[in-house]
């Protein structure tokens, strides 16, 4: 039936079906337990955003068996309608991880299938682990081939991909079948979906939490004999033929399960657009050495790669949202606050007066030699001096990564705005000793409001 | 917000709301309630195919409210979850209508809605057939205008399209506004998906039953105030844009109201392939003037337009399902038969002897000149005589239409592998009244066995 002319998703399938829990490296154990812990973070902050009041509504007036948490809320609905809810709900920040090199933002779609799955189906937290691991190669991989393709294109990476690491995870956790996981990648890519026109409205969140319902259901309907197309990923008029003519995908499947993409991932330590992370990080260190106020500052230069001035040189932000993507903002934020989580880009904290009159004195400048995650800041005193920072890698990417004790004080602060202290304790014990957990799901069932 | 920049998605809004159920013509009302027939009769018969199994067992595992009946089954569950069932299981059998200007199968991906929301929420027959219209009129015109191109570059036109007929339906009958209605086709827009690769594998069915739930999820979250992309079928980076680089359609809405492509629409008098049809008019025409028996038959000429042998040249078909796309094999089963079922369209069928030498005797011609739904015959008889029979349009077309009485000779056909006689004549009486129906669901719900 197959001929060996699959080979990508053959390889795949293989490496899902292989993957031991138990013998993945303790570094990538631990990238993946720490996703979790952030993803879960924002997931339970996201539960009182409006997009997902409106996709309670839908949920509740929808029914369904109570296998899984609408974390942040009181409401339990099946695996599929929890794992949509939870997907959107993390994503709705801007504020959940990102893998640079394929433009995925890996556990958006990944993590809330495997969460459901977890409680539906008592799952120890080591089996969860592992799928998660599962899920998130798979999807990156494609994305180091075709992210920037697909992007350009103007799809959404995240949405469109997230459909076969949702599947890869949720195929692990189910155990299916090789020919059950072949036909189950089949049914998720031709489900794939996602315009990059959507961003800035309610569907750019929705899309892994589509990609999570779409690739959980693929590997249910394929457990019950549903068929696909299974040369999704290899032939001529398969997914990423159709939609940018790429019919090559083998580089991403190199070293599958030997080299980890989870170790390249990305956190968001700031609340805002992730190019100005590195400027945010020189803002701070300066704040740092400054002896004197802020007032004394007359002038300010940042010097960033060219992509961070396309997306975020909004010099006169009136928003909260607007300010996230505002290059004078977050340095001049950066600067007096030393800080830059959700509380720095409310709509009050942009009309700040000290703020607000310092970053009329920042000076974007664009330099192609800089590196993407870096930035250069230099900063000039009423009395002549002057005072430079220079970030080779932000803080949360993979060269300059944030400890658990960071992760856990971002899903403290994010967490807070929901939870009560004593749920958010137990929450972050639970999360720090995933892997010894027998049913990965109760903790899950903690999440709830 | 809008600044005149939308005028297509303006356009369909406009035409949505404002359509009014009791002012369409009486042709159009016929029409949709022809079409409902036909798609259900196919609803009720697919739900006997093993992808029908598979959907059953995920949603009952899922569950949900006892919103809507998944036809021919013992199964109500969430309107979403019946959408999608029933949608998936009306194209099973490839025998549900097509609206062959835009290459849409009208009803796959709209019936299932308006009948899902009519048992949900009691409608009218006569708001119900409204709906229907307005659904099937929004994927259609924008079908005209890029269809083609769509399935050109390997798009399953009905899967993608589908999703905007599906809303239109849905948000006719929820009652929405007008800002709602443009951010729900924003929101299926960017979840439209579905490969042509899929053709031969159970995903193929699920597009038009995957476009009808998200189609329904996208009209039920606007309603709770999700925003999607407005610009979806006009600005660059929209959907078409983004799929096959076509920026406007400004075409697709001219004469909407006036004009209504549901009178376009043709409905498969056979079981086969659509490109088959004219050639197996011609084998049943020749049947009726022939005074010998087939056996007297020494050759067969089968004059075709060449897309026809693109799709259904096979020579030698073992299966039920490769008959279906062997011109051959329908030439020789309309002249020994005068029929093309579904019940001729088995493997058993296939291999009966007579039928079998007799396709052995067809030589296929492809002719430029010939129109794509006409055929032209010619048979020689072992005394040297000649019977030749041209077929203009296909029986079925737009052209050479069924009659009401024909709709319902195929409905109780299919629908009788299910459903009880009794059962049966209710339905037919109430789809023939269907426009007088106070609880258009109290009707559906009859289609349960």
């Amino acid at each position: 039936m197959n001929d060996g002319k699959t080979p990508v998703i053959d390889s795949l399938v293989e490496f899902v079906i292989a993957l031991d829990p138990a013998a993945l490296p303790a570094a990538v154990t631990e990238a993946a337990s720490l996703c979790l812990t952030d993803w879960l973070g924002t997931a339970v902050r996201g539960s009182k955003e409006p997009l997902a009041d409106a996709l309670a509504a839908v949920i509740n007036a929808s029914g369904g068996e109570p296998q899984a948490t609408v974390v942040g809320r009181g409401l339990r609905t099946s695996a599929l309608f929890a794992a949509m809810a939870n997907g959107a709900q993390a994503h709705a920040l801007d504020f959940d991880d990102t893998h640079l090199p394929s433009i995925v933002h890996g556990s958006a779609p990944v993590a809330p299938v495997v969460l459901a799955l977890a409680e539906w189906r008592h799952r120890s937290g080591r089996d969860v682990l592992g799928a998660f691991v599962a899920g998130f190669e798979v999807e990156t991989r494609i994305g180091r081939v075709a992210g920037r393709t697909l992007a350009d294109r103007g799809w959404h990476v995240t949405g469109v991909l997230g459909h076969f690491g949702a599947t890869a995870a949720a195929g692990k956790l189910l155990g299916l079948t090789r020919a059950q996981l072949r036909h189950a990648f089949g049914i998720a890519g031709t489900q794939a979906a996602g315009l990059e026109q959507s961003f800035g409205t309610m569907c750019k969140p929705l899309h892994p939490g589509k990609a999570a319902m779409n690739g959980l259901l693929s590997a249910l309907l394929a457990r019950e004999g549903f068929t696909g197309p299974t040369g999704v990923l290899d032939t001529h008029g398969g997914l990423l033929s159709t939609f940018v003519g790429i019919d090559d995908l083998s580089r991403a499947t190199a070293g599958l399960g030997t080299r980890f993409e989870i170790l390249e991932n990305s956190t968001k330590a700031y609340a805002a657009c992730h190019l100005t992370h590195a400027t945010i990080d020189a803002g701070r260190a300066i704040r740092e050495r400054l002896a004197s106020g802020v007032d004394a500052i007359t002038a300010i230069e940042c010097r960033v790669h060219p992509l961070t001035l396309k997306v975020a040189a909004n010099p006169d932000p009136r928003t909260g949202l607007e300010a996230k993507f505002s290059v004078a903002y977050c340095a001049a934020s950066a600067l007096v606050r030393g800080d830059a989580g959700e509380g720095e880009f409310t709509d009050e904290a942009v009309r700040e007066p000290v703020v607000a009159r310092l970053r009329q004195r920042v000076t974007p400048v664009a330099d192609a030699a800089m590196g993407i995650g870096t930035a250069h800041m230099t900063i000039r005193l009423a009395d002549g001096s002057v005072i430079d920072e220079h970030v080779k890698a932000a803080r949360g990417t993979a060269e300059n990564p944030l400890t658990r004790e960071e992760f856990e004080a971002k899903f403290r602060r994010l967490a807070a705005v929901v939870l009560p202290d004593t749920k958010i304790e137990q929450l972050v014990t639970g999360l720090r000793s995933f892997t010894t957990l027998a049913d990965a799901g109760k903790l899950v069932a903690l999440a709830a409001r």
